[in-house]
């Protein structure tokens, strides 16, 4: 049962997916490039649930109490059915979900293995600014799809109910013990730097992604400039979250 | 926001249950005895889903393939579920589920430091097998119970996915090397073990569960022929399931 690598993904995905395309698929499916960038980030996406739903549930033993504990849990449920509407959706494409995952693999585990919380501070924080990051990208680049595949990654990227409760719960621990909040500062800054060095690896491997971004014939295209301006949205975005936190960013 | 024990569950719980059940409350909560029992009893399935949901979120980290991982995930999604109607029904009898929930951490915390799963198959067999025994017996004292309580018991301790899953991984893995077979069958006497050895301290513990066992004005008691029976079908049940797993019991 171990995933093998998908060895040559365009052919592979676009075979099926214009084999499909015709009969229910939006017109943009017909392009192997725009088929193959869409199972590539549904792919990402959905490892990154899974990934949060193992980290929250991971997090939730650090929990200073049960209620904390169940407020993680409830979150990591979420995440996981994120999770499931996402593969639910590679499957509608003609495609194995864990297929398209397996893809991804690596550079997560080398996210998470990088970005180990110490404690549940650490955790909280992780939750936060770093799903935070992760949902301010992918939905920009949804921005560049069809509307159902848009539609789908939104709602997957909605708030699992972190804000609210990080935002309280490491408030309350920097008013406790204000030396907190230089080591916590420091971890958001780290964990900024680590996302984007393993974004930019991402980028650089997956070509049907980064097509995606250059356009199309019916799609807009991302030039410097727009990639430009989207790092300093992404900036801005981090900067609010590590504000919101009582940190310095 | 650390649990306190309640110092005095039956007056505690007595006092709400019967401020609220003249209200809408099945007759039988007007006896504080049985509102502790059932507040016992769902504290006590509570405390064990959220464990449930622990143990399989940490197992789904052995799991040896992403499809496997995802699997693991659903069933502790599924457990995190049973969770939330269980505390919503503790807090429509007026109490706090944490506090409810916190009675039992002791016990449920030994057996799984006593029984914790050297690798995935061992995880496998406690998640079927301990779940298995577990379910078996709250549905019995369920049946003590008024028909709503009865109903949201019941409803919690349908199988989470784990059975079908865990009997054909753990066949293929003995299939596959039949010397697991013997360890595993030692593992899962082991697990049943355990279990009645803890279930035994909570009965010792908990005096309104007890009584509730005993019977009340309109309720049927449980005598020590009908105990017998009990454990009887308790033991058969685990056979069964030691058996479906292809397991000398």
């Amino acid at each position: 049962m171990a995933e093998s690598p998908r060895e040559t993904p365009v052919p592979t995905g676009a075979a099926v997916g214009v084999a499909r395309w015709s009969e229910q698929l939006p017109v943009a499916f017909s392009d192997p490039v725009y088929m193959a960038a869409v199972v590539d980030l549904l792919g990402a996406i959905a490892y990154g649930e899974m990934s949060a739903f193992e980290r929250l549930s991971e997090d939730a033993k650090m929990a200073p109490s049960l209620r904390d504990k169940a407020e993680l849990a409830r979150m990591a449920s979420t995440e996981f059915a994120h999770f499931e509407a996402l593969t639910a959706r590679l499957t509608e494409l003609g495609v194995d979900p864990f297929d398209a995952m397996s893809e991804f693999a690596s550079p997560f585990e080398g996210f998470h293995r990088r970005t180990t919380p110490a404690d549940w501070l650490e955790g909280l924080v992780k939750a936060y600014v770093g799903d935070g990051l992760a949902a301010d990208f992918y939905r920009e680049v949804a921005m560049f799809l069809d509307a159902d595949t848009r539609a789908i990654i939104t709602e997957s990227l909605a708030d699992a109910g972190q804000s609210a409760f990080v935002i309280d719960r490491v408030r309350a621990a920097i008013a406790a013990e204000p030396r907190l909040g230089g080591r916590l500062a420091l971890w958001g800054r780290r964990l900024m730097g680590e996302a984007l060095s393993q974004a930019q690896r991402v980028a650089a491997e997956r070509d049907a992604l980064t097509a995606l971004l250059s356009g199309g014939v019916d799609r807009p295209a991302m030039d410097l400039v727009a990639i430009g301006r989207l790092f300093t949205r992404l900036t801005e975005n981090h900067l609010q979250r590590m504000e919101a936190l009582g940190l310095a960013a």
